[in-house]
């Protein structure tokens, strides 16, 4: 077995399915796929990618199904799903993930496309596995695909211990160790054994504090704004069709936006970036405002545009989907009963709680035309505050 | 300026009153008094002792001060204190502090005896320091005291991260450099500033994480209501008395308990301990059971070896006190005003109902006697289940 | 002072010129050129960069001066060159040096051209900084010059620890803490402090490990040098000119390549890399060839590819330079007297003999061509042996 | 199977015969054993213990043994011998090796004694294993013995990263997964597979760094020479037998000597230690000195003392043997030939070279008598220089 020498695992054994499943084209590419994306412009090491991140999924998920004693050709396809998890997602990761979604109606979970006349899927049916199986393991369907896509996932497990060695931040440590340790199967659920509802809270610790602190930064959020918006004009060009776009790695894109969409484009490169014109907690925003879609957010960002007398791409109005918590859900045995963490943990309304208290609207604008965006912005979408705490 | 290479800060510097501090026999009195005490009984890795951990201390009090701008004389005071914060501790630290403070009236934070006529009462006076403003700053007193006792002192930033990196357990990891970096003084008071509710929070769980993970583990629980009770047993003896007693070291009273206690003290030795014949839920203890004093709880254990037929010593009721949940009383800013966590963050309010479902009643005994005792147990105290989580 | 957070140093505070200068394009372009450029093809989280890079040695650079008790202008102009002193560097950083220097005659280090009219000049100007002066300090002059670049720089200790965190290869863990403590000017010259004979000899032997582990990685010199080769390639279509050349980041240059060498192009974004042909020791290779300029070396791979029937660019000869071994004559103080390591130290020898020994040439060929490239390549360059160990 | 995190291999998962064996007496009595003894006086987080060591070296056994394929019987007296090799220390480890050898005639890995009637005999016993079988291994006897004792041993894999660990000195950070991975055995004898000369240097290297640090620190030299020196006379006194000391821990010994050999014992106690009245390398010493025998020692002792006008415990001998440098005969693979690593690497003979440069012969006496006892000295022993060099 070749094994490949990691920052965090050490070193990942690959078998021979995983080493021809490596060497495509579609795997090969992630290499060029930054885990983070923005991020790394407010945590200078974070230039992992999401090729390192596969491998260390697909070695969660080999240690999670020896103790889960899962052999033969069922481990097989959630080998090879744990690999090939990430390759569905478009340049910069989530930060396109709408831009291909309002076009194409995919989401990145989505891989059959990728599975179809493929490198991937010659390695696949060369080596007797089932693309469609390994699509719908991807999706998170069935009792195996928990451990792939859920929320006892190893998907989580890798992505929060390597962002917090990457970034610096502590507070992704989990003990992975333990977790795949205690994984079981109750009546199909994957579950974690009795005595881990502390076990299962750190996870759900950990994704808290990594969301405040890296995951929903500030910086990298005006970023990621500019971005998908230098994205859809890319995309409104024509110069680049969706599907070219979609298969994109980071790179191309950074250098198809220089080329297309030169002033967003130079800016992210330079990371000269917008400032906050508004950044408002769920308390001071109407609940419309809060419910508006992709038509109604840039709507309202032209409206307030010209209300402040800028250019309409000058004003980006950034309203993030309500917290969803999916790690709450998580089934542990307590007791000798499969529980819902929020039914066994105290912690979890609090967290729910807190996640709500972090919400932020954010409306960014070039910096020397922050002051009349927001006022232009309160007006638009009636806030009640505008608040713009430069300490957060 | 001398250094001292330490595993979790690196290099710490000593100033030359450091230097001679770290000299006297009652510093040095500190290597031999391990910082998690029977911990070790769970995470064979965590030998570490009071000694590093009080240079660990003392590094972080003067980096805080730096940041702090506050120098001379209050400086100086407030590093010695720093270094010196835990030499009032007896043998294996917290896990005597009942037995001592029962015969003695005092805590482990009142040095003023050890600073009359030591080696370390000659080096302050020699470097110009009073003796008695340092016992008040160990105390927590004034200002500056909060830095060195309080809910932001540096005491708890140390030992947070030195447990984790000791036990391996990686739920400890909260972010000293930010912490550090953060602190400011308003009006008297030490807040953290504007921006950090969620640096405050992330010291509030790593706390709850390690309290259920690595503090109360019940294995270190019993060992310790063994050691507590054999030391109790070793003063009745005579042999020893109670100032000699508090002057012990670890090696110290380990001996003494062979030869005086040998029953238990073999045991403690060789880690061959009582086992759980309760382990109960808050719920199911009568609030007077909860509120036992000492003298009760011993009357209890007695009643309850006599209805089981065992030997008196061979039942120990270890009832902790409710959890006090001090850190929930940190001092953030918040848009300008100073806040306590538990105003400022939602998630105070879940932690503390966790820490109550967390909460245990133990009652121990030797494993071929903990059938009896737990019946007996449960009709003495009146409990509505007696639990026992063989998981947890 | 702002802080960032970085994952080797933690946090690394800037001054208002620094900020100034991270600020500027020139510096900002160092995001995108990572550190170990073709490495990341063998050991898959080594994606860190040139940015972080120079932040780190920026923040030992202030550490080293502030023990050396350094300060005022002459502080200031050597942290801004530690900050400055990647900025001359070309896409891939060391992969493209040759490439640019036959071209322009300049080396990485000189970067006078780069403070001649940019944000960078105008910002070390408004800061009352003298661009002549910073070039030197990078180019390595004078006595502060040392800290920059020379045998003890800062710039070596920073990325013989990062490259080991990144990789995940233990090799690299200097005492970073201890060099710039034990630091030391001694009539004019850079030195360690005495009793530091084996601190010096642990930087030699860090390089060494890592040298056969990492730097020197076969795979890594056959990416690389298909990287040089596409590189001359395209500056010979005339798409790109060497000025642009040079100022290009890794991702213009990777899709620059694609589109216009694509062959070798893409085979580098898939690492779908040539074998090697022939690997040889020093001792089986004659000495004219040993000392092959690149004209001659160029005008052997024609000859191989000639005489083995494929085409021309199939055919790479690499030839490195003999170790050079620079560390070795660092200066450590030995019972008062300054030494060269090489002569304090015993080891130096040793290790000069097992670099000689890991030397090896490299003849890379498309896998299906391996066979008849090898037997041509012994032929044409008169070598004994052409083992090719492939546990290597 | 039950886990014990540990902090350098995270989880070790124990199978029964484990389990059974961690929980003897004997094994236990490994908690109260210092791995590196008196090098916590120099380094104070090293307070790690033989106990979780050889839970390491078990863990790595198991590793080695899956690798290479061995199962069944074999792998389970090999993983016995590895938890078991370090039962037959006496209290302080090294420090007190000879004075048992002296009084016995035997070493530390003579563990047959112990597997006599003792509860880990009959624990071996009920698993149906050999105690003569096990306590060959732990000689190093045998093809398999050389994996428990020999140049490629895990017992040095483990100590020499959890001794950096503990200690914060980065240099014994070798690579145990490349290590366990790469073992093999050809003809009989354990060897590394081909590829690896470097990664057999590296142990050698983390050796010589970790020597010259940590495991010959002045420091930890001078209180091991006091402690040995104590020993011998606590046996004197005739208080304590030989049976009984080597089966007493740490602190029984501390308390010992500090009833029985009080001013040696409170020293060691409180750090209050000798200092260097001589510290000469090879050079400057007559090969009489260096060849001269415990008695040897002793006498010459007595007479600089007599010389300086001392008390004879006031003047402390220690002459080190000469470096063995066992690993150098390390076998490694080299193009399909077995090969010595001291024929494989020019290394070692400079490694060899430097250990012989880094040789002291130290004698300690208070320091108020440190003067006329290295005056004394000098002459008692014809020393050609006395050389104290502060800084080392």
């Amino acid at each position: 077995m070749t094994a490949v020498k990691d920052s965090v695992h050490d070193y990942i054994s690959l078998d021979p399915l995983a080493q021809d499943l490596v060497d495509t084209p579609e795997f090969q590419r992630l290499r060029h796929i930054k885990q983070l994306s923005t991020v790394r412009l407010v945590y200078p090491s974070a230039n992992h990618t999401r090729f390192e991140h596969s491998l260390g999924v697909y070695h969660l998920a080999s240690r999670a199904l020896d103790y889960l004693d899962i052999g033969g050709d069922r481990a097989r396809h959630v080998r090879a799903a744990a690999l090939l998890h990430d390759i569905g997602h478009g340049p910069y990761g989530h930060q396109t993930e709408e831009v291909i979604r309002r076009r194409t109606g995919a989401h990145h979970d989505e891989i059959g496309h990728l599975l179809d006349e493929t490198d991937v899927a010659a390695v696949l049916v060369a080596h007797d596995l089932n693309p469609d199986r390994i699509a719908a393991l991807v999706r998170g369907d069935g009792e195996l695909g928990q451990l792939v896509s859920g929320e006892l996932d190893v998907d989580r497990m890798d992505y929060l211990v390597r962002d917090a060695h990457h970034t610096g931040v502590p507070y992704g440590t989990i003990d992975t160790g333990r977790l795949v340790r205690e994984l079981r199967y109750r009546d199909g659920e994957l579950v974690l054994a009795d005595g881990n509802v502390q076990t299962a809270e750190s996870l759900l610790l950990a994704r808290a504090l990594m969301n405040g602190t890296v995951y929903r930064h500030h910086v990298s959020r005006i970023a990621g704004a500019m971005l998908e918006r230098a994205s859809e004009r890319l995309l409104d060009t024509g110069e680049v069709g969706i599907d070219e776009f979609r298969r994109m790695a980071d790179h191309d894109l950074l250098v198809s936006l220089s080329e297309h969409v030169p002033d967003l484009g130079r800016r992210i490169e330079r990371r000269d970036l917008y400032k906050r014109a508004v950044w408002a907690p769920l308390a001071s925003v109407p609940a419309s405002v809060v419910e508006m879609d992709y038509a109604e957010t840039r709507s309202a960002a032209r409206e307030i545009a010209d209300k402040a007398g800028v250019e309409p791409d000058e004003v980006l109005v950034d309203v993030p989907s309500r917290p969803s918590f999916k790690e709450s859900r998580t089934r542990v045995i307590v007791n000798g009963v499969v529980q819902r963490l929020e039914e066994a943990s105290e912690l979890v309304a609090g967290l729910r709680a807190a996640e709500r208290t972090q919400w932020r609207i954010g409306v960014y604008a070039p910096a020397e035309a922050a002051d009349d965006v927001r006022d232009a912005a309160a007006d638009v979408l009636g806030l009640a505050e505008v608040r713009v705490g430069l300490a957060e």
